[in-house]
């Protein structure tokens, strides 16, 4: 391949869009990558459109390596399937639905674990055609409520999706243990950093669900680590282990005047100055209150949370703990309508008495006693003792995880960094199969249900988080694999510089390399620089004012070492620098 | 590339599908290529995925070789771009329209013009950014009214589309012919039989705009070839030659009594056998009466259109000659509001008078006489003279086109087929221009306005194409490149036959061909063999009952020619045979 950058359809900028806020976002737009349609939908030009295609290649020859077979599904896909295992109205806005001429409903598809297993229903009968993994690379659509930060979430966007299909959970753990190497392979192949996090709580175990998740700044997940024993985790996944039931006599339930305690702070003070007390803000409970709707259903549910005072409710965690189910704020005229709620003055002992459903953290274990609201403006309780003064409908992992938390593996203490998600490994189970009647016909005659593992892969997302994570003030810094060319030939000055470039250009690409060569007319040397850097081919080389003395200039664009080298050699010399 | 049966997620079927007409539908489904999702929508399963991906491969190539730069945009698109230029409504309802999440308004591209113009006017401003052909390989939608025959005409479908940008007319000629040479090597290359047409009367000289049809007999459209001059033109294109305006004195007009003559035949007979004339079919003058509504707009217009008696009206010619306009058929009760138009005897003496627009057919030049309704019940007149006691307001392509007319370019016989446009390539001009502004700065500081040119290719109709011009009553006939594999081997037998077949296909995939081997174990030797015959891949390699004897047997899918090789040299044999 030899770009010529004279014919190139390629403007760069100078300047960052209005609308970008992270780098990966400022600089593809800068750099002619890609160019905005609509709020989260992207145009890819030449040059963005080579990255994209080289991701896809790594991530494509992965999962053939590992035995996939590619298949390709529509994005328009009609209501039936979906309706079948209720994501027709589960997935609420977030799906794009739309009408054919007829009427008919159909929706894009946001991930395709219906038509998958649909597919395979379709064309396998026997035990004995089993396990079998397939996989797609395809355009998935995802009517996000805040489309951000330009390709890195988009709402049309390229996705690797693949299923496992096994006979029994053993299977299905080999395939996941398969897809997870992959993944692994693929990851690094791509040049990306990752972490491997637990991704829910687990109810099938604890790798039932794992994340790759790409730290960065500019990410939307939070996830914790522990440097002793290796336990990452989302921070929707983290689990708090529950402390020891107290045990001894509990202490009595008292009702204490606490005027003027609008806070927390201010509640613990009051207690501890007022009253002889000594306690903590850990040893209150915050009680918040959220309505929860279920997308396809109208009724809302009011749902009173409880956690300790020191922490904050995570509308992430809660809204992971409570999905399909989607939490909203408790308004004013929320608690105007329900009067036996006391706002700021809420305590769990009024809550079974009103029928409102009562959820509280972990940490919150039979026996605890808590300072909490006295459901009368005003007044708290002490010694409110959790089985005793009320009694909670589950447990939820909803307060905030913090830095320095105990880890549930080990113990030790949690480290907090944010990432996007790259990959997504999931043991799936029966759910999809039991929907569709997935069974194979076992050696005894008898049908086995099938189970299943979904994996994906943010295709084009990856190429955003490349960026997120290589780059530096002057632009982007492809790994070679990925990069749109190999090298980036800078042909400047007023001699024959251009010409010679073309001539290494060409004897480059006679050798095999993917290059790029600047042969503009009437631009300055800067300018050329510039885009040089900005544009991120890993190797540079430079034909400039050293022509003269028979030398040129070679650059690594991540290090930014820089060596001259004689012209004559210079073909060698590239060539060895980018095979390297 | 080694795939083997025993792995391979494919299951072949013994019937056509119940809804499939033509033989690619049958076949491709048959042989587990593609399933049905949804009218007009498919999935590919992994031999389907690999015959578009070559497909795709080819296309890709020859566009690269031409210096078509690939871009990408999005299939969902903002309905601004589509409202700047009347297609959001002209399109009708061939176009999937939807809202997001916010109520704005999206389309699923059907075509890309409007997106590619506002790409280039981003980027581009000077004339020396010019010229640049862009391309790109992606989803279309399309929501046809009459989704048919599988992939062939489906509503979720893969195009190559590509815009030239040129600065004046003569560079527009030219990439026009350079899309036109890469048009043919890239058909030639993919072995699809094709024709170029002529694909509309053209208002910007003949060879503005071309269609390569693939003759095929379920082709949906149908066009005329000159096998004197060469000549080609879809039937939508056809021109009909205007005779010479007739001289001297012209017959008067008559209204004659016409009883009993319902059909034009009768009227023939009655006139000749009552009246003494000597007229036929041809010297009627047929007015048939349309309305026609235009997209977006709530009027109908009433039109009649005149042709010779002796030709039907083509309904696709008329459709295309009012395009953007769609025409229906004039019901009873439409007469019932208009009884000016008495049905069966209407003549065009009247028109003007009602205030309806007439076209007519080229044939009713300026002073030729017809015979043609008197507009009341039971009468006719003869000697109605164009120009004299009717005023068309305009000519147009609606008559039938029939083998034997006069070809437009030489005067022979034209012959007439049907064909699948599998290619079209259309000089736009600066009608997409014109409504982007899309201009560049000249050398003069003045701006000039850019002209484009519009290029397609139906990617995954070629694959539906390929079919229904090469397939024989066992299944597929997959050329070389485009084949899943260059060699399907297939071992059969009760000794170490599938032992040796597998061998050889690993030898030949070290080798690197594409090799399919089918090493399923408890399928009889004749389903081996119907589904190598169905698959379709050119060569085909049996490890039978020869084995003992040392021999396989080498066959060519296409010719059906076997011969016996020796096991021994069975690598070279075969592999000399797929490189040939």
């Amino acid at each position: 391949m030899l770009l010529r950058m004279s014919s190139l359809f390629l403007r760069t900028l100078r300047d960052d869009p209005a609308d970008a806020e992270v780098p990966s976002h400022k600089l593809l737009v800068r750099a002619g990558y890609v160019r905005r349609v609509a709020p989260g939908v992207y145009s890819w030009l030449p040059l963005g459109k080579m990255v994209l295609e080289n991701v896809t290649r790594v991530v494509r020859e992965e999962m053939d390596r590992m035995g996939g077979q590619e298949v390709l599904f529509p994005a328009l896909l009609p209501r039936e399937y979906y309706e079948a295992t209720g994501r027709w109205t589960e997935y609420g806005d977030t799906l794009f639905r739309l009408k054919d001429r007829k009427g008919a409903d159909y929706l894009l598809g946001p991930t395709h674990e219906e038509m998958f297993t649909d597919m395979v229903k379709g064309e396998y009968s026997s035990y004995k055609d089993y396990p079998v993994t397939l996989y797609q690379i395809q355009t998935k659509y995802r009517d996000e409520a805040r489309p951000r930060a330009g390709i890195l979430r988009g709402r049309e966007f390229v996705m690797k999706d693949s299923y496992s299909f096994d006979l029994d959970d053993e299977g299905l753990k080999r395939s996941y243990e398969r897809h997870r190497e992959t993944y692994i392979r693929t990851f690094d192949r791509l040049g990306i950093t990752y972490k491997i996090c637990f991704a829910t709580s687990g109810a099938m175990g604890g790798s039932a669900s794992e994340e790759f998740l790409a730290p960065a700044e500019t990410g939307e997940d939070t996830f914790v680590a522990c440097h002793h024993c290796g336990y990452a985790a989302n921070a929707e996944a983290v689990t708090t282990p529950a402390p020891a039931a107290p045990t001894g006599e509990r202490p009595a339930l008292r009702v204490l005047d606490t005027p003027n305690t609008p806070t927390i702070e201010s509640l613990v003070a009051h207690l501890n100055e007022h009253h002889g007390l000594d306690v903590t803000a850990a040893d209150t409970l915050k009680n918040v209150v959220v309505k929860v709707t279920t997308p396809g259903s109208d009724k809302t549910e009011v749902l009173v949370v409880g956690v300790p005072g020191d922490r904050e409710v995570d509308f992430k965690r809660l809204e992971a703990a409570l999905a399909p189910g989607e939490p909203a704020i408790f308004e004013a005229e929320d608690f105007h309508r329900h009067p036996g709620l006391v706002r700021g003055y809420i305590g769990p002992q009024v809550l079974e008495n009103l029928g409102i459903r009562y959820l509280v953290d972990p940490r919150v274990v039979e026996g605890s006693a808590w300072v909490t609201g006295a459901n009368e403006p005003n007044k708290h309780a002490v010694g409110v003792v959790a089985g005793r003064d009320f009694t909670a409908d589950g447990t939820i992992e909803a307060a905030e995880v913090r830095a320095g938390d105990a880890c549930p593996a080990c113990g030790s203490e949690l480290s907090i960094d944010r990432g996007i998600e790259i990959g997504h490994i999931f043991q799936l189970g029966r759910k999809y199969a039991d929907a569709a009647r997935l069974d194979a016909l076992g050696p005894d005659g008898k049908p086995v249900r099938v189970t299943m593992g979904s994996y994906g892969i943010g295709v084009s997302r990856a190429v955003a988080v490349l960026v997120e994570q290589r780059h530096d003030e002057l632009g982007l810094l492809w790994p070679r694999e990925i990069a749109p060319a190999d090298v980036h030939i800078v042909g400047t000055g007023k001699e024959n510089q251009v010409e010679v470039a073309t001539r290494l250009a060409e004897e480059l690409h006679a050798r095999g390399l993917r290059v790029l060569v600047d042969d503009r007319a009437g631009v300055s040397p800067g300018v050329k620089f510039k885009d040089a850097e900005l544009l991120g081919m890993p190797t540079i080389v430079v034909i400039g004012r050293g022509l003269a003395q028979g030398v040129a200039e070679l650059r690594d664009r991540a290090t930014g070492v820089k060596e001259e080298i004689p012209i004559a050699e210079a073909a060698d010399r590239v060539e060895a620098a980018c095979r390297a």
